[in-house]
């Protein structure tokens, strides 16, 4: 329900077209939808501009099934993240529309095809090639929800110049996103080198004191540089979240 | 010195008006100036759209002094940034077009006003009283460096009511800052609110287990909102120019 | 030994109808059972009002059955907690009067049906349904110590509006247990709500610095709402022995 | 604003004689009040039953006052909580019906008597000596929101027989409060005792690895016995208010 | 080579009949044999009372193996600590007069009677069922180091009568190992118990932050009672050896 | 009340020339008295063959001198630990027969010479000089309880050879307490030179990634020496109280 | 490219023999190749002496072999590090002049014997046998690399005496590798008898509080030894890199 | 003593020129110098190359000035490190020929012009003007050392063209000291320009996360550049002499 039908409803109550109890029960269903185990936000694409995304960890296949049965009655793109390829094998089983990336582990029922709305380019970078899992779920959430995206992969700190090469795209980029992992010094690098907003994003890459993100997060977290800005360790969702909202912050 | 110019330069090379000696030396002092004890990076206002940045904390006074000495020739505007009211108090005897903060320990130099650039509006909200020195570090910073700014302060979550009464002026906000200690969690319900990027500030308020802010931090980092991104803790100043960073860009 | 009967056996001992050595046989062996691997507490349900219930991890299934047999002889009611399915299995095939809760990890065994005692209404909130699981645990303990419980599930602070449409059933509980995982910021909000005290109970739901709940506890311990206590990581079990605890202050 | 008071409203907006535009002025106003640097919760004695408490620390002398100068035109009682004596003594010369606790760091203004409101007798007991600050601030605490308070101070585990000396009161009270630094092993015996619900209070009493309390507070929150829950390290004041608000739980 | 050869030896070096780089020879070659993965150090058994103990943690087979071969050449007992299943059935097969004891996961080689030589009775009470395995594994070293010891388990804090009912037996040792999880509580109260030394072995038993063992470690060695020290996690071996170093104290 | 008084008592209960009602309060007052912010324990000189020794820290001086007042009456000895110079001032000024020992923060009320009665020799070693204060604390500790001791100070592993000079004594000691701080290795290499049992103390000495000590303390809980346990940092009163109670194990 | 011809071709674009684009695009494909999911650094052999090595952890066996492919154009050895036993096999079946050594979990192609061109020798040094596979990769490294490498394994502080049999061998060493889990104490003995530099390699052999290798770091950076450096937990593969570095430091 | 000295003695052992007695006294007294609170490590200077360096922390005035009253007997120069100015002040009193660096805290006693031995240049990098002191820390060690020392300060990563600016001097050094804050990146992007070892030293400059200078030795741990080994936070002294040793490894 978005908001010129909530002011119409507000107006009726006020002129006796609508009662007092009817409109509460009118709100109480259009915002959500209570199926026991989840209330459905289905107001958030209205406040939000994107529906309610389904995080896979710690559901059930049924659970995540049930509650896809509800959204895709009003949504054309629905998101599952953090989806174990197991279960999204069942899932792909009982919806169409279904395409699953493993190394991403992301789900995504989707029906329309999605034009880019943003204002300008996102570019996700990597340090290195074991980070491109978490760079893939960045690239396909911003891709999602409507932007242009470009990727530069495995262009990390210990060999400078791959990525003083891709200069010319990196100061074209409206919003760019860092992926790295170990000491996570990437982000600090780009960052000195553009006026752009910097998504830093930790990874768990990494053994011994890297404690699964921890120290790149905590590097980027005090970077000298400071058009940056840091999501949690291995969210590449966040941050083609964070991204994207950045790329739209213009668009009327 | 620019991108057009360094194009005319490299291309006077190609056609031998310049030499390669020569445009050697002419980038090598343009771009920074060494004076012993720092490399003061003349390029940066230039490259990102703002001049360096003095970091405070572990300079002596006459170290900041000598840095802004070289760099008044050539800027209209310099931050003094986690500065002691001692140090602040010598630094104004040495320069006219001094500002001083003191709860936000920032100092500025200007002798030109600014005008607002970016394209809408950044909001600051802190969650409690004690929150607002580093709410107004990024209010004046985010100020500085061109951008309309508004603020709400003390409407944390014990009493979630006061948050909502200003929900219009929340979601018309281009880019939100939230400023929160103790257990940090305003940027979730800010950030579930609206479609704008939501920067989180983790303040050190609290006790016992806050941990100088970390416990704020961690919040902020797992928030199960999307469109939110996070600085270092009490970092007023980083926020505020991600902020400003994000409201520009869409300027060209 | 209630306490009645321990004042009747040392008046016993002082006009010499009960020698102090067969006093000390009597207080020792009625107090507790040693079994070699264990000491039951045999006196615990008249100390506390229920019996001592059976920490399923780290214990082998003999001895789980060993201790069950003692406790069987005395008690209408035994849990065993953080049991595995595999294990529940084996002892399932041993006693009568047995269900397991997978999801919450509980093994109940029953053989009186078990009415409400406590004051009010205990209710059980759930952030996630990914937090479901802890809230079952939670949930199944305070129904089995005699209170009425009722349960919401997945109303956390991404769409706020869930939980506030169900604000009249959050203000008549007496005492409310808010499960969350994550940020853990749910339960400084319906504290903000109401004056009944408010168990807290972080759960391991969540990645990177979620760091298997602690971000969520941590948050929990630096409420900016007063009438809040917090029991350790996934610990439905302790919320509802606590909240039935409360339930029962009044009762004589 | 009540709750009747509130349906009241909502009626007259839906019989029309109260237009909704005043109506959102009145709901505006009513609920809390904004001096700029601080929204004053005033709905919330109406709400909890106990007006706002402020939290002393990072605010300034002139924020406080300017705080209690709006309080106290409603309120019968006002505390701030974690003041320094400096502070405290400034307020002190700027109103009437103040007392002020060194040790607990608690000032209180209070114009009316407070009769004990609560079902039973909040007991708090401290394993050391040095522990009696903070259990003096759960005491005030319990004491100011309407409630029977005893105490017990310095029964600590390395002479258990002190504390099993006090069993009477102890098994008498409705709740316990158990503050203790160091191991923090106090509350673990004292709940093992009772049926009554225990608040345990970690201090940063100790030194070396107590980290300033964080090992008393693990150790509670994974205490063997289960009638128990946990406030921030050296919280008296939030172990006092939780114990008020479960002493109330069947107070009408 | 005890000391008395040590001194022969010498004396013979200095009156000729013992050349300079033959005394170098075997003073090399008795303290220790080289065998290429590991040098194993045949002199600790004169000089500590008890042959070296082979940690099997991260050793393969062969290497366990090869050590052992070298060692009953000379050696009545051997014992292997931190040994799985797997590895111990191979040695099993390799050598007689293996036991292997799998809770405690312990391999014990003896070819000969041990006598008890400490002066007076090791005691090893343990706080839970869970803790037994780590109990155990005190146990069995201090008997395999010429020690009494006997065992109380499951008498944890949660119903300390079950500690206070064997008074007379705690008292009565020489030495007291207490072996407990979760908070860790029992050593504390049993040092105050007692003039005897206490050696506190934390474990790993418990979830969430108990953190693997941390939370037991840190209560203990914040005990309020003096006559305490602490070993590793789960380090029932080092218990038991510190156990049987103290009760040989007085044995010349 | 020692034992034999005790069962005196209990018999008397049994003949019935002493009632139940007296005999409660007899036993009632004798194990401890309660002064309102203490219950001082006069049981523990009997218990535990040294009176209760008083922790300084977090105490006011007339807290401390009410304790001592009380104590005075029957001990010959009392020591308060952890207390600064400017308390330890007002208290010498109070009472006769006081010491001060300022770097050791310790001091000590004494009446009668102490013989020593443990059985052998007591040494202490420091890996640096600034480890001499806490060395010092457990000097005075192991003194003040009847113990012959020695020290040997600064012969840390940077220049070992300084050890091994003192080897006739180190293998002389029947109990060895080895204080160091920085990385804290002294304890393994002493304890893997001799059979005696090594008390390792951790100093908060260092700087950086020493952690106040943490960084000894986990090296000393991870000796490879096996006759060794550890106390808190900087606790060199626990260390010489836990030698004592060592050394006096095979005493009657 | 190597720095000569960097400067000639400068030069050629300075006297027009090669135009800015031509020398641009030369400049972009001889310094990396980007394979989309690699940017590998073919100048690190010019510019390091020794050509990228492929970090195998979080990267699929087609991806590795991708790099490999294109790397075997130019180079003459390769490595790939943290590679497990699976995937080595399946690289194995794909190329030619492969070893796998699989407790050190390195793979190396190797096409020309590689000649000792460093100073001196390399001396590896481990605590344990359980230290075994962090030392043979730093050895198989130095190897590579063109070093001298010698060992001893299994000279742990415990007996201190198998050390200094082998002291000739370590003084001299020109770079010594100590490589030690648990207490880390080694690194601090060696380095205090020779002036070489030491290299510390922290493992994470041990248990409870030995945080995988984290107790073995700290002490191995606070060590009381000032001729020490520390790597990563586990990395005996960088350890054999920087002594590699070092003992080539003189070599023109 | 120097090796050859300890032949003549054992000989002369051997050939009875000498008595086992005197041969033991003279080893004894030779290798340190025992003066109650410290042992005097005078066979460093011989072992080691230069003499034993003072730690200034925790020791008194008066324990510093004895041990420099001992060493300039023997030894032209003497370091004390982490010196408080007031501390200097009286050991300047004291001696003659004592320089003192007030931002480095370090002490200098030097009677003799050093001469540098070291085989090539030691150049120290910092990443900012803040990390200046510790920095000069290592410049001023390395330097008393017998090193040619260069340095290049406040080339942090922020603005990375400073950096690449002095790439000569870079490439020319034999061995790069790399000091930095916050982040700690730039050592491994100096590590991946040259082949050359690098000492990276994380200071303890930033705020929030940071944690004392963790953040930045954290990320110098993880470095993707392996030519790389790390010191202790702030630690510019080790840094310093580990940078001396390696410069001194081809040196007879």
């Amino acid at each position: 329900m978005n908001q010129n039908n909530l002011i119409k409803l507000l107006s009726s109550v006020a002129d006796g077209s609508v009662s007092v109890e009817k409109a509460k029960d009118k709100l109480t269903h259009l915002s959500y939808e209570n199926i026991d185990f989840a209330h459905i936000d289905h107001h958030r694409s209205l406040r939000k501009g994107f529906p309610e995304v389904i995080f896979g960890q710690g559901k059930t296949t049924d659970q995540i099934i049930g509650i896809m049965n509800k959204m895709i009655q009003t949504e054309e793109i629905i998101l599952v993240t953090r989806l174990d390829k197991d279960k999204a094998k069942t899932i792909q089983d009982s919806f169409q529309h279904i395409d699953y990336y493993e190394d991403a582990r992301l789900l995504k029922y989707q029906t329309k095809k999605i034009e880019p709305t943003g204002t300008g380019t996102i570019l996700i970078i990597s340090a290195g090639t074991s980070d491109i899992p978490v760079a893939n779920e960045a690239y396909l959430t911003a891709k999602a929800m409507g932007n242009r995206v470009e990727k530069i992969f495995d262009v990390g700190v210990a060999g400078i110049h791959r990525l003083f090469a891709h200069q010319k795209k990196i100061m074209a980029a409206s919003v760019i996103i860092v992926v790295a992992g170990m000491e996570g010094a990437l982000p600090s690098v780009v960052a000195g080198m553009v006026k752009s907003p910097v998504i830093a994003v930790p990874t768990s890459i990494g053994y011994g004191t890297s404690f699964g993100g921890m120290t790149a997060l905590l590097g980027m977290l005090n970077s000298c540089s400071s058009n940056i800005a840091v999501v949690n360790i291995d969210n590449g969702f966040g941050a083609g979240y964070m991204a994207s909202s950045i790329n739209h912050v213009s668009v009327v």
